[in-house]
């Protein structure tokens, strides 16, 4: 069940039975030469509603842009200041946390995003305290980063070993391919690629991964294998939504 | 030329011929019992990648939530507020700025928007102007209504007369009609609607509008409708932003 | 009755009976070679005044510098960034509103402040209900722009035809002609005026105005027409102000 | 020469021959029973018109709304929040000194401005230094209290001794008598007054001040008075101000 | 008594008796060629811990960065802005009240936080009042600053005249020498020190006190005169506090 | 080499020879019913000055505060929002960057305080890229968590096992025992303890937690234990700085 996609009675009426919400957020940021610029975004996206019709959960509007600052001497990646985004985030769960809903199913595309995703849950827990509102403590927020599943993580290594990488990867590219396959692209990949430098601000890290790739081979993915991603993704992340939505 | 669809190869190749990009926003809130609550945003995606397609321009990733604060005492209304828009926009425009466009075109789906979005245009323009970015006086954001294109506005008030109201409109719902029928709701809608009180806070806004409705008889819309406004929109818009593009 | 000239022992009767308050808020930039850069403030107070008389109603200070980044690269200018604009209008109204005062009515002397005011409306009234005021949803603020009364529009009209212009038009120097008739200015003004271009940043601003006009010839501007429409627009606001206090 | 009676040109020409403004600066607060509550505002104002008048320093519009939380249980009072007051000072002088204007001379009403203004204005030359403006380490405020000029000082005690007080003074109420003679107040004082407590909260504040003045008999004010403290302050400040801005 | 040698189960048996708490607040900054930049820390550490042992107080971290952008053009010298400075001590004491501490007593070592410290009070007095904390209008701050100190201040004026100065005096020197005598520092002092000019921006402030000093003569230190320094301001401090937690 | 007890001589002659600083980061919260409110501040300190010593490094003073608002239901705990913690971050780096610092190497004894920090970093590469300064692109931040060093780790497992826990863990008591052994606590600690739940807000974490323990058995803990644990964190960490200090 897509928020976008109900009216505000199916909503009061999902709310007698759930008080569960599934937010999807990616991230608008560069994915090397050939990997899409809403790769972040399209994968928490696809899951989330995936995971979603396992669950008859209710899923939010995708948040398409996150936390990319250090991507951001690329063109058309696009970020929110950290701070900024913890204002978003909390003003997003405020607004449902007063309509009754307690948790918050955060389905995340981008490594980037964790750091301020954490910071957001804290400082909106203590916003809803200040706030009175009568079950401020009883709203939780789950942090579930699809390409940090055990099943991801398992295939991912079987399929592309070292060259998984940590950026643009074969895997996160592959699951674009699988929900875009129009959108499938072809550039000269070189054989070197940036690898384990740690990322500061946006030129040093343009500087140290020149096409935008970290350590990735993005080459090696294909839609049969974001077929399987998604699957293990929305397998996995389901089995969690629903004991985190029954847990107390 | 979806942005989250293209890479960043993409991108620095299409900034060789112009720094135009075309923003959609809308909103996530309650359109009465038979609208969508992502209306506003599908109909601004919805047409702003119609422009996209007829003008050959970037379209940058849809902002899905808004100014909707006096909504969100109906369940599953989501909003920022105003000063956090402001901050959102800024950072959304000053990342594209820094990577060298200048157009800004919004294409809005949210009457509750327009007042946040003209000041964060000021806000924004003051802020690049400090950041001595190079070309920050050549910035420019234009916002396009899609609803007050002028002949979307008369094949309304055609259709319906004064039935169209001012909220969860059959003309909008008739686009999301168009753009999502498998999601076409049906609710009983009284006869009697609210309409003509002003909007203040939240409450005041349920209490004078109990279900949603300012004054409209959605019953009235058909995706054939739908069609028809979703092309008269982009037919004018694509007309404005070439304009806008274009001009110095 | 001014509340700079009351004391609080008379502000606590005038609760006893009303809640309503004026809040007259201009703008302090250039108005062009002749016009006075307090010019929208000076003609918000005075109507405002006028207002209060009229209506037996209480008169806020005048908040004198409002929103007018784009006029800032003319001398003189001074500019709230519209971030800072709502929060100290929230905090204004906030304070009014803990002392019980409910129905808040702006009389707004530039057109710049609109969008920015809107905005803090609704950021004060969600900030009301989330500190729990007993009354926080009978809280109402009201926009009254007097030169968009239907009155003055037409008078301007009438005078000036064309020539009145969008910026330091001579209608709003007529005003100030009249409250300051020892502070009319001469200058030469050329014939050609800037005309018709949209409102961007404050640099561009001045490339397109140069001398700061919006196609506007305000050496036709008379004391005795400022008389006109200081009448017309006291008696039209007054008879708004006595609807918005008086309505539910 | 008043910056709202002036035009632009006219401020282009000053800062041909000088770089200093005064900027007043007043509150909106109780001032017991028979004070007025703009009396900050009116004698920031007053006194500022006289010094521009005696070296004929331009003067900027009265910022009337000053910090004044502590007292906010009275009605009618208004008050920024420190930190907001801090943003409006920072931008105030930010928008003058990008026209050049280095040197700020505050004429302040109210003592409890006095930390904020501090703040702001080492808040103020930082900001300054982070935009790169190149007269940036020239600009400089000035704190001048009118009511702890010397002369000031003394008269008050030789007229009031210490039924001065230190809120709702004769020294100040006798100020407003001469500049508003026509606002003159009449009410029971009682012969207690609250005296010698420290300034927390503001509901402690109309605890320990229950009719808000602080030790002080403001009936003892007269006019002339007034009249005297009012040349006392224009003459010393006016001396304070020509070697402020002739200073380095 | 010290908050982090404690544990939370001493504390709350401490507030069975007392609602006071002691905050240490300093600076990090230069302090001239010999002065610790640690000097404000360290004094209102020493005093801080010495006023815990003599009154059985509660004594919170040492607040070790405080307001000191004047010195910031000398490296090592770190401050906060002063809205920032209001946040965090907001912070702190909203913490501790919802704890049940009633009565701060700030323990200051550095002038340029008195005037952003007293601000902060006034925010944070209005921001507990706002959170509807039951026992929010008893919450009380009081500012020690311990060079203020009435028989500090007099034996520094016995021993050093005016050669005590304004920054990096010899008693606060002393008092660093009497704390850490291992860090007791030698470094040529030029007969000649700036003196008399007012403190603006941090370029300004090094061009008018090349080295850091403010008319003091800080070789004139004693580890001694550190004792003395000590137990005069330990002694007048505990008196003050006995008296601010016992009052009402 | 301690900032604190430096000299601005002495830290201009340091950046002549070294860009390097240690900002140790603790946190002020409870640790269960014997571990010090201040543990997690002491060892960051303790660790940092050890490593200070070893590597010639200049260490700041150390944040005392951090993120601890799941800790606040116990009364003396502290925290900072995490957007306060940027900002407050992001102006410590940015003090010491415009001095030429550029490699700042965080120490931190907590875990609350790692998301937040991350974030911090991202902030200020941002802000400082805006600013300008020549050399902002080699600013670099670096998490040393003394907790998560290998040795340590291990250490602890070996030592404590399962009943190492989460928090106020044995081996950071242990370090607190060892730097102050003065400071030993004694009490009842029930068997079972809190184990494994998530940390939401501050009310759901001590229902969770009664005794403020997570996990662990820090009965275990022995000042001979600390010191074995500083050591190894030292040593570990001096090897990290220098080669973070040494690299590109």
């Amino acid at each position: 069940m897509l928020l976008h996609l109900s009216t505000w009675l199916e909503v009061e009426a999902y709310l007698e039975h759930s008080q569960g919400v599934i937010m999807p957020i990616g991230s608008t940021e560069q994915h090397g030469p050939t990997g899409l610029i809403g790769t972040d975004a399209i994968c928490a996206e696809a899951i989330a509603k995936g995971v979603g019709e396992a669950t008859q959960a209710l899923v939010a509007p995708t948040i398409n842009i996150g936390m990319a600052l250090h991507h951001t001497a690329f063109p058309g990646s696009m970020s929110l200041r950290p701070s900024t985004m913890i204002q978003v985030v909390k003003e997003y769960v405020t607004c449902l946390a007063k309509a009754r809903f307690t948790k918050f199913f955060f389905i995340n595309g981008h490594g980037g995003n964790i750091a301020t995703l954490k910071a957001a849950f804290s400082e909106t827990y203590a916003h809803l305290a200040d706030l009175n509102l009568p079950h401020a403590d009883n709203v939780k927020c789950y942090l579930g980063n699809w390409f940090m599943c055990g099943s991801v993580y398992q295939l991912a290594k079987e399929l592309y070993g070292d060259k998984e990488g940590s950026h643009a990867t074969p895997s996160e590219v592959a699951l674009t391919q699988y929900v875009y396959p129009e959108a499938i692209k072809q550039a000269p990949l070189s054989p070197e690629v940036g690898r384990g430098y740690k990322i500061y601000g946006a030129e040093d890290f343009r500087r140290r991964y020149p096409d935008g790739r970290m350590g990735s081979d993005p080459a090696l993915a294909t839609p049969e294998h974001g077929k399987q991603f998604y699957e293990l993704a929305v397998k996995e992340l389901s089995h969690t939504y629903l004991e985190f939505v029954n847990g107390e």
